[in-house]
């Protein structure tokens, strides 16, 4: 595999073989997958990509993957030009990177799940597993499914109904903790050191988190080959927002690009965000919080690559944002009654927090401005109970219609 | 507009201009587009579509709309092939086309949503609304939002509760009426004749059925621009599968593809399924029916364009299958479990007559078969309370996982 070199600790540099580990043995820090980009620009044109598969495979290139095992259809989502969120917001040129139609579980977990899944089945695993916020264990219920693997997905038990259901669907073995998405995750990996499992954000996180790039990939794709002024997306784990950055310095190391000068801001829930309080208090290190919010999809106090975001927001002049309960569910229905996309609590943070950056100033009234919606609404329908107009009961005639209705209009 | 020539009524043929109507004033016959094939011949082209945009409007050439006017990202849908389900099943050929994934809603009903809505911007109207199952309501909402319509929804008043949200989050007005969907639809057709709304499934009923015409246009062409030898759809209203079959037939006729020998078959809902009926009782009308099914969607009691469903089964020398409550269930857990794609119960139905129609030998084990998946499955939620794995609740200990969890595997 001459496009992957190995891997190598992202702390001490110390490198590895490209092997189903994630920490280094040296230091503890996380490795990550290392390319050798010279070989993979003697390969590489936008017109091989362009005339590749419709989904995230036409990256493959640029993927630590051989060959696509499972999630063929992943990916290669739409992306709207924002003209009525962009009036509200006073942005020309605003885009909705729009995942929450992400193919098949309707959230980009989608992508890093369908690269980690056909990395372990490459590795020999025939179990894998994943301690998830909901959206993450969807999708690997979904993709073992498909590709026949066992499958264990750790929950904190308090989750939303819709998310418990999107995964018990698919029959795997859905496993409900009692604590937070940090208790699930220390415990998954206390069992990811005992047992022979593919937990894909865990042991095999280097090649899962590679997945995300190709939100970046398929957004400078589509517009037109050219990398947007600024991005904004939402952090809980931190890992998104570090590969949509490394995704985007690679478009130009492999001259798919000639210039990059994006910004990228980091969205976070008020009451989850350890990441954006480090940043407001000029701080290079994480505490870790105690997560508070509606957003369940990214409450998670003590994020894994909380720092390495910091680093992305400060190495490309971005900023942090976060938003109130109230106002992620202001979000959701901005959106949703601008642009007709219907996005969960994620997606309303992001939202959420590219309006204030908007009035804050941040944006240039021209700059190209992307915001990555990564779930759909569908599966936190629960938020919206009394936030949204009533439905109004009439008899099927028209003189009911005519006294109940037409005389509001 | 050179390639649309006008309407015409299927049952007189009498000849309309293009305009916002849908009834012949002689017959009551319903009215349909007719095209210009040798116009339009001469401009189409394979490359040409494939250089188009990624969305049903790369097939614009043959669509009823000059302009797209709202509903950009619509169509494009994975085509996904089923190996696992094939192997259940004894097709070595079988794909789903997965409409569960559609932008922005998540049912088909994006695709005529998009044309019918570009089409009622053309002619002027200022308000739009529907008589609806649930997923039309969504599609017709959201595009209304995009579009910047007045709306209003008309939904029976006992929809499950994902399907109201799913309207609602987009602020149209949402009546709900006290009666079966075809009680919803007279009323609708009452209000129509008043007021000058667009009602997309009313009165621009011949514009918004060609959208239709696209799940026809993509198989093909993601197939490598191939018919199917059989193809497996659901039917309410009998739209839909009409006109899959009449854009397999525009394809041959523009000379897209040189051969269309494609079977068409029919699901129904037990519950509900007046044209599976006459096709059983060989006539050639439809008695109404109430209908009681779960597959809340497709329940449709009176058929609109039941009769011409019929004659398509008959000319393409198909047939209709029905699946109970309980089998639509056990069709919706099947394509999870095997394809890892969640459908809500209308394609519950489409796989549960699939199945029983491969098991009585309806397809060979080589044929190229497609089963149009039409809606998602997060917005029939509920239907799976019962009927699915339980989650196991543990505390965040590794003794408490050894002791709940491995001991099971
Ligand atoms: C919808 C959604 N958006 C964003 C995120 C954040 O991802 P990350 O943990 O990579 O920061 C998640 C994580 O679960 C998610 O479910
Ligand atoms: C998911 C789904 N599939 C299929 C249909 C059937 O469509 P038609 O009325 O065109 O037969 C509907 C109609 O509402 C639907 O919602
Ligand atoms: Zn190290
Ligand atoms: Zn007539």
């Amino acid at each position: 595999m001459a496009k992957v070199k190995g891997l190598r600790c992202r702390e001490c540099g110390k490198e590895y073989p490209a092997e189903p580990i994630h920490v280094c043995e040296f230091c503890f820090g996380p490795l990550e997958v290392v390319y050798d980009y010279e070989e993979i620009k003697k390969n590489i044109s936008r017109e091989k990509i362009e005339r590749g598969p419709k989904s995230l495979w036409r990256y493959i290139d640029i993927l630590p993957v051989e060959e696509p095992k499972v999630g063929l259809t992943a990916g290669y989502t739409p992306l709207k030009k924002a003209e009525n969120l962009g009036k509200v917001l006073g942005l020309k040129n605003l885009y909705i990177k729009d995942d929450s139609v992400n193919h098949p579980t309707l959230s980009f977990k989608d992508r890093v799940v369908s690269v980690a899944l056909s990395k372990a089945v490459e590795f020999g695993f025939d179990t894998a597993a994943c301690a998830s916020t909901g959206n993450l264990a969807n999708s690997v219920a979904a993709h073992c499914a498909q590709a026949g693997l066992n499958c264990f997905v750790f929950i904190p038990a308090n989750l939303e109904s819709q998310k418990i259901y999107g995964s018990l669907v698919f029959s795997p073995t859905v496993v409900a903790v009692e604590g937070t998405y940090d208790d699930v995750n220390r415990l998954c990996s206390e069992i990811a050191n005992e047992l022979y499992w593919a937990f894909v954000n865990i042991n095999i996180r280097p090649y899962y988190a590679e997945g995300s790039k190709t939100l970046a990939f398929e957004v400078v794709e589509q517009l037109g080959w050219r990398a947007p002024d600024a991005v904004v997306a939402p952090a809980a784990s931190g890992s998104l927002i570090t590969k949509i950055w490394k995704g985007l310095k690679e478009l130009k190391l492999v001259g798919l690009i000639d210039e990059m000068n994006t910004r990228v801001y980091g969205a976070q829930a008020e009451g989850c965000s350890p990441i954006a309080q480090a940043w407001r208090e000029g701080r290079d290190y994480i505490k870790p919080v105690k997560p508070n919010t509606i957003a369940k999809s990214i409450a998670i106090g003590n994020p894994a690559d909380g720092i390495y975001a910091l680093q992305v927001t400060k190495e490309s002049r971005g900023d942090w944002e976060t938003a109130t309960d109230e106002e992620i569910i202001e979000g959701i229905k901005l959106l949703a009654e601008t642009e007709g996309i219907f996005t969960e609590t994620a997606g309303g943070t992001t939202i959420a927090v590219l309006k204030k950056l908007a009035e804050r100033g941040a944006f240039k009234e021209d700059e190209v401005v992307v915001a990555y919606i990564t779930g759909n609404g569908y599966k936190t329908l629960e938020v919206l109970e009394g936030h949204v107009k009533e439905t109004i009961r009439i008899k099927p005639t028209l003189s009911d219609f005519k006294e109940k209705i037409l005389v509001r209009v």
